[in-house]
């Protein structure tokens, strides 16, 4: 039978894998179709609108028109983040971070989310903000991994199957981490890149198994070719083959076959360094920038009307138009449009009709003389991967000064963009903003001559430009490696490119973090670090443990248990018993005098420590009691007065508080096991308890589907109805409990402790002495770099 | 000081694993460059033979020429093998997987296996045997990986500088797993499949951190690029270029621009998966024989004298030759070489120069009139990585019948060859083999009408069946499937790779293991799998651990540590004290009633079991001791009436005996650590050790430094001098110990216990209840499929 169900349910997971990859790949591709189809109407009818005016001079309507299809559009993007889901907001990108981390962050994989974030960046794309679509698309394959495997829908309650296979957090984790590689890979078509994105966001909590493994990289198989397939169909009318890679394509990156040029050599090594040092420090400042505004934006535009932010999404909106309507009228210039097949153009000798026919189409005549096209409303006028694609492998259409002026408008835009109410994908602005920095080394005559670089292919160093800006901004390494390899299908690319984000990475950690990063700090997530400082070595469990345990008793009355509930937040709960009273009163300090009760070794410098510890931990507790609201406290006190009362040896009788108070805190506590707070409320859901004055005490035995019937949203106990509810019946709790968790001992240094908390994806770990005493819980704040450098700072004033 | 302690170290390391780069990728290069020169010699040599013979009729001689060729080299490496170095035969990828899973495996990372591997590879290679370089290779690249961050070398003494940075286990695996991934990235050109690959065969033992993946990494990219450096230089003579991907590349999958063909389309993944499907098959009875010829190799040929063995080398090199240079004699067909140009071959339209020119002269001519070609020979009388590209990219050069007759030729003898004296790769025989075995899908005539395949890019089918064969044979996936996808260096293939890969798994699985993993369990290494058998759910840390345990007291007499040392070969010992007698005599089974000593929840069947458990345990105890060996028991019971002679409450006096008799194994004992046995050697060796009648006991302290000197060669106990050691001092080891490290409490089921192991590279996992009394200890032993299966069949009978 266990047999049966493992089967069963392996062969639901690859059922729901091949669901989830296709799911998200048919969700891009309708992202991409419909964004096509809007800017095709907004730029053709504007276009008319401007070959009308050429005659007539009324420029200023058609300034007028654009306007007010990105505004409308700008203003339906906003209107679905600002009022629909807060959530759906920025790329997404830091919310699925978030999660991966094992932070429950609410709502993030919601439908409704979901729905807001696709719907709202066709709009923002649509609407000509200089945001991209891939963020958005990764953060819907995380929605939709996270829902599949449900089999049900808690917002469309119709929708509902019996298959309660993956109920848990950690198995809802696993699909959420492939449904955003599987994003990745329709988003960039880079199924291996996809993978590698899960693992280095998703790291530590991803499932460690090689079947897990070998499901991620179907799932995003499946995902890269069904968009690819239907990308195919459509737009090359070849149903049945794959001829398009991806959304985001680099184009071919390759020699003109009559010319002996090279994609590189050795020597350009130094010069994409210094590309990188470039891209590290533009990176550095984009972040540093954009922290100001995020900072300012929570302050002020977070806490105003909602309206507020609708109407800045709306001005950053006009501001865009304005910019990418008016510079190309003052600043662009017009140029012939034979000057592509003048000058030596990479694609010049491959059969000329499909690629030229496409830059040629992709050239923005603008309001140039016909023939002739501008060259800034190339790059502003048209889609962004149009223009990626002419940054790439189009050599002489831009001046020096359309280009610098071009990064510094786009630059300063997409900063100001990127934390706005609309969601906005960071990858396709950096890469645009790269490719023209990159560009700079490639038109730049000096460079260019004195390293004789006729014989490299021009396209690489937009390339790496590329590269580097995107390093420089969001700091990944491995997978964005991996990603923008296979973008441009050139391993052999892939040492520059490598080079280059690490360098990128390494200026730009000098000073601040990935802007990922960065957004996650400034929502103040604690998200567990890959490691712990060095310097952490010197502390141990005991040191950064939370000494104030709220816990439960193996049998608790139900009164004790609402009041816990009530007044804390607590995920988790400790179930303990007291130590007899003989014990008690011989050692009260026994809970920090922890190993070697007869050793030679403990000196008595180390008591002395212990004893100050405890001290301290004594004041500590005093004020807390103090703070703590007046119910749970008298509430406290009456329960242990209640408990004093009676013998001692009756565990049913001598345990119904379950609030800790200051002096239980000092007895030592022997360690059963730890409970959920959904297990709680469950069991109080299903009044799962027994009368104390009954003979034989005995409680009704639910089973494991019923306690994860309502994953993932389970009862809240401020929402829970008590009127049927016996308040002095008592719960036997030890049935649900987990018995035997991960656990650490008091001495074990934090290095240790991180490594099994990061890499086993725990929430909880007890610190537990030898003999089996519980002294405290380690949770991710305990282990977050901000709180182990206060702990060291505490302890080593002069540090 | 710390901070500039991590600087150092890693700096260090990014300067070894540069440097580990660089070597491997020049090894390759090296062993590269001599193959092609011998085997040109050797060509040249008796192409000319044969030249003159064709007038004189003196085939035979040219036969002759070639044979003592062949046997020379196989001769040579057969020699390096035998008498050099045992662990060179073979592909070296077992004994690296053993070694990342954990295993020690003796000498695997010395620099004399180094050196017989490589060279005899060269000899083995050039010596016509159907084996691959790029298994020695992936085996050389982690000798380098475990010997350059040493900075010394215990061959070459005078080899020495003084940085002792990386001598750990832990450190060394690390290095290993680079090594061996930038020797996947040299051989394949595949620096991402490499990292995969570490990914995949060093797996949990893999160090978890985000930087450490990425100086993996940079450590392939430096290996495929120096590589790409070298052969660009030396074989196109454009030093600086980059131009050679790697030493096996599968040539460029493109279809030619005039003809409107894919490399895929949709319904050829039915066939994909039809040929999966027959490359499983293959695989599967492929390993089959293979596992009845190492049986009978480790059964006869392992205990007989040396000489056997290379003699059975030099009959499997002579039968090659035999067949390699009959078949195209007899079978093979002799055809215009024109054809290549008449036929529609897919390179026909590219600029003729080259490729063709390459194509002809690949081409062999053997016995056929000038002006033509022999099928056969060009297939077997080539080099495997010409003969690959042949049939992948050139179409209608072979009849159906030489590519039948090959693939059995091929199958058999390379099947025959795995597994013989010499150093012997797998995965270019596989794709050889496979690819022939491809080409049958594409020339079937029946099959390629029905489909209307003349639109597909014929190579796919060659490739495809090169993967079903590999997956069939070796079972790997993802690193697999991202190596093949490097190789081809192109993304679209990515799926049908896959899919194939998959299938071919699935239905290999079936029947056998991968034969990596046959050849590992047949040198039966206690490999730890993935995963455990999900029906070991049932069971929990108790049932699986190794209750005889050798353990030390905190303060030991030195005989007693010596004879531990003597007469056991455990790699760890747990430090533990008595309980005091007050508790003993109240709970003589203490040790196996482990939890809620007062709870309520505890029922009579389960003491029953702890009861039962213990009484067998007891009866198991004195099989034990009826059989150890006189000595060590004689002084057990000595120790032990000394201890019980003496104070309960002076650990020193009562804690002489080192060996675990019968009484203490059911006595309660406090866990208080555990120690190294190179530890205590260590100790030993520099007389750690007090008097005990001296008035305040106090030792010496030795560095952590001093404990790594003899990394990773730690003197053994039995080569040990004791003529100046005072049997009678008393040992501390508590300073040395490691006070807290993982345990799990006897509750915890098995798959929680396998993954805390597993995921954090252990290698003894105490067993503590909550008392902190050591119950148990778990090896890698307890943990594997075969022990689990046994505990369960013990415990049902009828299962």
């Amino acid at each position: 039978q266990q047999k049966w169900f493992d089967t069963k349910k392996e062969i639901l997971s690859w059922v729901s894998i091949f669901v989830i990859g296709f799911l998200t790949a048919m969700i891009a591709f309708g992202i991409d179709t419909v964004i096509r189809y809007l800017t095709e109407w907004k730029i053709t009818t504007v276009t008319n609108s401007m070959r009308v005016c050429e005659h007539n001079n009324c420029i200023g309507t058609s300034l007028l028109l654009l306007a007010s299809f990105n505004l409308a559009f700008v203003l339906i993007a906003a209107l679905l983040v600002v009022y629909g889901e807060p959530l759906a907001a920025g790329s997404g990108i830091p919310e699925i971070k978030c999660y991966l981390n094992g932070v429950k962050v609410r709502n993030v994989t919601r439908l409704r989310t979901l729905f807001c974030k696709a719907v709202g960046v066709l709009f923002s794309v649509s609407g000509g903000l200089l945001v991209g679509k891939e963020g958005p698309m990764i953060h819907s394959g995380g929605v939709i991994g996270g829902g599949v495997p449900q089999f049900q829908s808690l917002s469309i309650k119709n929708f509902k199957f019996n298959i309660p296979y993956f109920r848990s957090d950690r198995d809802k984790r696993d699909f959420v981490s492939a449904g955003a590689a599987a994003g990745v890979a329709a988003a960039f078509g880079a199924p291996i890149g996809g993978v590698l994105f899960s693992l280095e966001e998703g790291c530590s909590f991803w499932n460690q198994s090689l079947t897990w493994k070998t499901v991620n990289l179907f799932c995003t198989m499946t995902s890269t070719f069904t968009l690819n397939f239907f990308l195919s169909g459509t737009l090359d009318h070849s149903w049945g083959s794959f001829s398009q890679s991806g959304l985001l394509t680099f184009g071919v990156f390759e020699c003109p076959p009559h010319k002996n040029c090279h994609l590189w050599t050795l020597v350009d090594l130094i010069i994409f360094i210094l590309i990188g040092v470039g891209g590290g420090l533009f990176g550095m400042v984009f972040n540093a920038i954009n922290t100001r505004l995020t900072i300012f934006r929570l302050k002020y535009l977070a806490k105003t009307h909602k309206i507020a932010r609708v109407l800045e999404a709306l001005l950053i909106g006009f501001l865009t138009t304005v910019v990418a309507f008016l510079t190309p009228l003052w600043i662009g210039q017009c140029r012939a449009i034979l000057n592509s097949f003048q000058v030596p153009s990479a694609n010049s000798t491959l059969p000329p009709l499909q690629l030229d026919e496409n830059s040629n189409s992709s050239l923005q005549r603008f309001l140039c003389p016909p023939g002739q096209y501008n060259d800034m409303a190339t790059l502003f006028y048209n889609d962004q991967e149009t223009a990626i694609k002419q940054l790439f492998h189009h050599s002489g259409e831009f001046t020096l000064e359309t280009l610098g002026l071009f990064f510094i408008f786009f630059f300063l835009l997409s900063c100001l963009t990127y934390g706005s109410s609309v969601p906005s994908g960071l990858f396709v602005p950096c890469i645009l903003c790269g490719a023209a920095y990159g560009r700079f080394y490639q038109i730049n005559p000096s460079i260019s001559s004195y390293l004789n670089m006729s014989h490299i292919y021009l396209g690489t160093f937009s390339l790496i430009g590329a590269a580097a800006f995107l390093g420089g901004v969001v700091r990944m390494t491995i997978s964005l490696t991996v990603i923008l390899i296979e973008c441009t299908n050139e391993i052999s690319l892939s040492l520059p490119i490598m080079v280059t984000l690490m360098v990128a990475k390494w200026i730009g950690d000098i000073a601040n973090h990935g802007l990922y990063d960065i957004h996650i700090f400034l929502k103040s997530v604690p998200l567990l670090e890959w490691e712990v400082p060095s310097i952490a070595k010197s502390l141990t469990a005991i040191d950064i443990m939370n000494t104030r345990l709220k816990f439960v008793y193996p049998h608790t009355r139900v009164r004790s248990i609402v009041n816990l509930l009530r007044t804390t937040a607590h995920n988790s709960f400790p179930v303990v018993t007291m130590k007899l009273p003989e014990i008690e009163s011989k050692s009260k300090l026994a809970s920090a005098n922890l190993r070697y009760r007869s050793s030679s070794h403990v000196t008595r410098m180390q008591v002395e420590r212990d004893r100050a510890r405890t001290r301290s931990q004594l004041e500590t507790e005093l004020v807390e009691v103090g703070l703590s609201d007046d119910e749970s406290s008298a509430e406290s006190s009456a329960n242990e007065k209640l408990r004093f009362g009676r013998g001692e040896r009756c565990i049913a009788s001598s345990s119904e508080s379950g609030i800790s108070g200051l002096k239980d805190n000092l007895q030592p506590m022997t360690f059963h096991g730890m409970i959920l707070r959904t297990h709680l409320t469950t069991m109080l859901k299903n009044h799962i308890s027994y009368n104390q004055y009954d003979g034989a005490p005995s409680q009704e035995i639910i089973s494991y589907e019923k306690f994860n019937e309502d994953y993932p949203r389970f009862t809240d106990i401020h929402e829970m109805n008590f009127d049927d509810l016996n308040l002095n019946q008592i719960m036997d709790v030890t049935p649900y409990m987990h018995p035997c968790p991960y656990v650490v001992h008091p001495d074990s240094p934090v290095p240790q402790v991180f490594n099994l908390f990061r890499t086993m994806g725990l929430r909880h770990l007890p610190v537990i002495n030898s003999r089996g005493e519980v002294l405290g819980l380690i949770t991710r704040h305990n282990l977050t770099h901000e709180y182990i450098e206060e702990v060291l700072k505490s302890r080593n004033p002069v540090f």
